[in-house]
């Protein structure tokens, strides 16, 4: 529970999509502090037991709900609408997948495939994976934003410019997020809780967690923002850094081909080393492994680097 | 000077562009180390008192220049070569430069500019730009890499397989590279040194700055590497991430736009926030700015996130 929060919204009020017109769960002046109860992003249909058998039935019209919307008072269009992301509050099973035709490397992964985690959800500890790897935790919500201007229903499952589905990886307890706002009281809502994720999220899927959220939200007046921006206090990846990184290449003049480059022979390298399968690496490097530009200016040619952490791998 | 090398290389035995027929300045063993005088970029074209108007007079058929190649007794085609950096010794004068036509904004920036740096070589302390602006240096070699099987003279502007004008960051002190080898005797140069970069090189220079290198070359047999790949022995960020970051965001369907609004978005951030020129906040944000792909999953849109290091600024 939060006990400074004005708001509990409870997890019944979620929604699929995205619409200027879904009436609000609840009604809030700017500087609020509301608990929001988030679900995961397959909306509870992984437990324990699941198996790959089971990312063959996922009902994608339930993806990524997200708990909401919050009318705002006051907020406008062309205010930014200022989220302080206080405190998630984990659940402790989470479920990584590989889900056919979703993922980077899509096409050479056509089978699904499920990894159930438990953490500690206090301790926060990493998460093990087999007998040789542990994963950093650091939570944060997948799907952060509010509603478009466009009328009727969007998917969830893009990014736009008034946030949403943005995976970045760093929107972690104490970051502050600006979204631009579109419509009249902005219309916030979130979900899709990650325990951790690599930058990119290759495979598709991080480990999906149901939690909790405990966010302020406030607005900055005519911020006439044209994308989400954010600020975070401090360090990003001490969580995964200490021991350093082993990190592969794409070099080429396309920024996707090289993309797929880089995570193929990260790929190969953990499957050559480490004895994990392919599909094992490949979601491993979805959950803690990070896609950086390294440069993007030597012509014709761009290098993309995949930085894999090797604190994971002691 | 190097107390532990077996050679040292002159700076005198510098190329342009690379060559399978280059002759040899030095042919050694493997697991000998090496002392490479290293030149700038710019072959010493930018000097204390040098301004914009120098930028003009740049000849790019001397840019980029390499030292070496050195000839690796028993590397064959399909080995990897291993390069050990064991140290950069700075020359305390640096400059980036807008060169017209060149960079992820050239469209945007067609005028020439030029920041002459000056820094601690023994302290190495944040080079100072202006008042407000403090940048934490981190050396590396721009340009590291081996012949390509090809026969001819290949430009040293685009990085390729066998590496070359690679801009990537972390190739620093204890890092450990692997090229791949296409030639017999590897043919191995540097060059291009910088004292600081960000992820992306997003204005096209870095801290660019003659510096000396130590290198450790050795083989490992029939490696089969598709391109480079390099291990951190620890963190890589450490020297700037101590304040966090002001993050930006490029949100849409092709990485390439999404890389450049998210640099505009922090430009605009910069100019906003702390009174500096479009051109310097550019010119800035390559130097200690890192590009990353939060996401490239979430069909049709990807996110790519701009992180300037709060430290910079403070």
């Amino acid at each position: 529970m939060c006990v400074a929060c004005a708001h509990t919204i409870h997890r019944a009020h979620r929604h699929f999509g995205w619409n200027r017109d879904f009436a609000p769960a609840l009604t809030t002046r700017p500087g609020e502090t509301i608990h929001f109860e988030c679900v995961d992003a397959a909306d509870g249909h992984f437990h324990a037991g699941s198996t790959a058998d089971d990312v063959r039935t996922l009902d994608f019209s339930l993806t990524n709900p997200v708990t909401g919307p919050v009318f705002v008072e006051g907020a406008r269009p062309g205010d930014a609408l200022k989220v302080t992301f206080h405190k998630f509050i984990p659940s402790g099973l989470g479920w990584t997948a590989n889900i056919p035709g979703f993922g980077l490397l899509a096409d050479q992964f056509p089978d699904p495939a499920l990894h159930m985690w438990t953490y500690d959800p206090d301790a926060m500890t990493p998460a093990l994976h087999g007998s040789g790897f542990r994963v950093p935790l650091k939570p944060f919500a997948g799907t952060v934003g509010v509603a478009p201007m466009e009328a009727g229903q969007h998917s969830v499952v893009p990014p736009r410019r008034v946030g949403g589905n943005l995976d970045i990886r760093d929107l972690t307890e104490g970051v502050t997020l600006y979204l631009p706002v579109e419509v009249e009281g902005a219309l916030f809502s979130i979900g899709d809780t990650h325990a951790a994720q690599g930058d990119g999220e290759v495979c598709g899927t991080a480990i999906e967690s149901q939690m909790d959220v405990v966010v302020t939200l406030d607005l900055v007046r005519d911020a006439r923002l044209a994308s989400p921006r954010f600020t975070t206090p401090g360090p990003v990846t001490r969580h995964l850094d200490s021991a350093g990184y082993e990190v592969t290449t794409g070099i080429g003049p396309d920024l996707m081909t090289a993309a797929r480059e880089s995570v193929m022979h990260m790929i190969d390298l953990l499957t050559d080393a480490h004895r994990l399968t392919p599909m094992e690496a490949y979601m491993l490097c979805s959950v803690c492994g990070d896609l950086r530009i390294s440069e993007i200016v030597d012509q014709p040619n761009w290098v993309i680097s995949f930085y894999f952490p090797r604190s994971v791998l002691s």
